[in-house]
């Protein structure tokens, strides 16, 4: 495509030579010369001058002098669809049932369902119109996959599980697996059995390795939108809301309910029964024992609010040194006293 | 059930109605007319009184006066029994080996064992009487599996590894992967061979995604009745006691040893090499680097006696101001000694 | 064997009983009369007179006077040696494709091959000679596998990933799932498309149930002679560069490069878009937030350079305590200028 092509496609204004031929995307730091790309971020605007890109997607405020580009309103939404365009989905399970997977006589699948090698689909399960299951899938008894999802290789979805809509599930999760439930008798364990299910709604994607245990009663529940990174553990009857973002490793412990557009980084640990309000972000490697209110930063562990915990962080950096300091003062009294001591009738 | 069944089942005093009638069971929070609930620590007491539940177990101590219950002494574990009772085990996995299964001839099966599709059982292993084996298990060479064991789908036991009885295995856990072993010669690093195994014994229950690798030589071991939650990691040669529990995304380094009746929260670390002894709690992301006592209660990164942690944990709240009244201090000082020093002569 | 042989296989010099005779290898506390066993680092020296070790590799500086012992340069490259020798490789995967995989008529295997039961290998995807697929492996579109490789069971390399000779992937491990790319666009997220490959050189080895994901566009990079623990997290983008040693349960955000010869403990996390130089050491559970010089030595979370991290950890002990001897000076103060103040006329 040419440089007017992608201009004229994203309704965006060339600057410079809009003949160019463009073959493909990069980052800023990899494009060559037939190579488009994108500046969003300000930041990362230093890296215009020495880039080969062909031509870079750029907002109004960043136009530079010198070289050919697309000035559009939001230069990442343009360019994730120009990789939907220049990377268009490629169909990697063929429609149909392969003749390797073992599929229960009891189950339902919609039109034009994908179903890989060795996939098992078990009594009473329904797979939704579109669906695509990567080999190996495992779906237990009286499972739901809505429509359109996209289930990768290696993925358990245990009895009982409900998928809604366009959900995708990356390799190796597991959805459905026994919450982490034990009752103390004697100085034994005895097993609670976890009877209840897991809820899936719309749109939501998860991650790779991530597991998504069963509700012992009632379900565990993550709402339409939200993204959970891989290696994620959530667990028994816990809640998530909407199009929350939750990033890799991070664990949530038994019962805890977390609201609307909440954002986790990484490595995040919460304890059960938590309410957590909507809006709320929280630092990576956050420790968090305590409710949280709607709208609030915070980080640390145990969190604490932003704000407090960099002052506190800030603050640790001089302790060392502020310990000699006490110390140095409290001599000074001391000599002040001997002094006052001597001068003593 | 009735209301007077459920009592006399559970040896439990009805005040109230013992005629209505119960269909099904649930958290206090969600509990209809027809459904049963309990109580059992006195935290939750305060639910009692908004509960749409039919009828509550609840202890001598919390007997509230204007609703049906059944007094037990343990109303947890009468619930428990109750769960067993009105959502029994259901048969996912049917006894006999189906057809898609790969296994060796030499595997030696259990009777009544249930080998789920596309299992795989390679030469020398066994199967004990009564073990469910769900889809795309994977159980390697010599490998041995007690009875009443579940194994849940994609779980790989490899070469060697021994389970007891009754073991319970979630989705995905991978038991006798190799240990992190690596000897540097010159700048790179030599495998070292990994050829001891892993034993777990009876009634031990280990969770989705979780990872024991073998031993270098000997074994790796969990003793019996411990319960290690989903996404853990126990490196080779770690020794677990009995009646363990360890909750999600904990990792334990080579080589360390846990007394019994030990219990670690979500995120915990340990080093390798450490002797932990009996009876020792961990809170939540821990990070322990050093042996711990018997009977210890240990919280932080690093980890510190509990009383230690929170002590400075509620200081580090105060340590910014604590640096503003120091300087405080010192401008303090240095004014008297200036007024000292225009006083001398 | 002999201790005479063993001592002449390793270029040893034996001190006691050249006729022993050893039949296994066993750690010092475990070896019996008929075990070899090693010591390598001094703070074992002290196990050497209560083992029952028939023989003990000894480097020249650990001598001692009463039992049989085999004095060589390097113990543990030797015990090394005598475990490749005392326990060779197995081959637990025939020769050849077993009749349950499923493998794609334009795929490409090299000679020698072994692939397992229930394997899946997709359209475009080659296995170099000698390499070593165990049951349940997926491998992708298009996915290249080097030589003389080991894939465990239940892995997934999906579409395009390339792996080099000799790599060794733990089970479960997913190599080349979506990198975790969102951009908002009004009050959701839009999913941007994952175009690009995971390319892990040769000699690298990948623990059980660890994630890498793809690039975006691009190439997630694992450098030679790398070994990856389990359960860990390698995001789109990140490279990582030559015989780095990564423990159990990292994790590493998108974008962020890592030089050679780095070593990071168990549970750390790095941010994304970090630079990390050559031979860089990160203490267990640090969090990393800033990019970091090669030849540094950081820990904590915030990490920090550990000799200051290891001031800060020092002085919290006393911080309870610091807060006290504050308030008393404090106090002092007051009275001091309370006597001024009365002494003022």
């Amino acid at each position: 495509m040419t440089v007017g092509e992608i201009a004229e496609l994203l309704h965006g204004r060339v600057i410079g030579n809009t003949q160019a031929t463009i073959r493909g995307l990069a980052k800023i730091e990899e494009a060559g010369p037939e190579d488009l790309t994108f500046v969003a971020n300000p930041k990362y605007a230093k890296y215009l001058e020495e880039s080969h890109a062909g031509v870079v997607l750029i907002s109004p405020a960043l136009i530079p002098s010198d070289r050919t580009v697309i000035v559009v309103d939001d230069p990442y939404l343009c360019f994730v669809r120009l990789l939907e365009i220049f990377y268009p989905a490629v169909r990697e399970v063929e429609i149909g049932v392969h003749a390797s997977a073992v599929v229960d006589a009891t189950a339902v699948l919609g039109e034009q369902v994908a179903i890989g090698a060795h996939c098992v689909i078990e009594s009473g399960a329904r797979v939704g119109a579109g669906s695509v299951l990567f080999p190996h899938t495992f779906v237990g008894c009286d499972a739901v996959i809505g429509e359109a999802c996209t289930i990768h290789s290696h993925v358990s979805l245990r009895r009982g599980v409900r998928l809604g809509n366009r959900v995708v599930i990356q390799n190796g999760a597991v959805i459905g697996s026994d919450g982490f439930g034990f009752a103390a008798e004697m100085d034994k364990f005895r097993k609670i059995p976890q009877v209840g299910i897991v809820v899936i709604e719309d749109d939501v994607e998860i991650g790779a390795n991530t597991t998504i245990d069963r509700a012992t009663i009632g379900q565990t529940l993550i709402r339409s939108g939200t993204k959970i990174d891989n290696l994620c553990q959530i667990a028994h009857n816990v809640t998530i809301g909407r199009h929350c973002v939750i990033a890799a490793q991070t664990g949530i412990a038994g019962s805890t309910s977390i609201g609307d557009h909440c954002q986790l980084g990484g490595q995040v640990g919460m304890v059960g029964h938590l309410k957590i309000g909507d809006g709320v972000m929280f630092g990576a490697q956050s420790g968090v024992s305590n409710n949280v209110a709607s709208g609030s930063i915070v980080s640390g562990s145990p969190s604490r609010p932003i704000a407090m915990w960099r002052r506190i962080e800030a603050s640790l950096n001089r302790l060392p040194d502020l310990l000699k300091r006490v110390r140095e003062i409290e001599k000074q009294l001391d000599n002040q006293s001997a002094r006052v001591d001597e001068k003593k009738p």
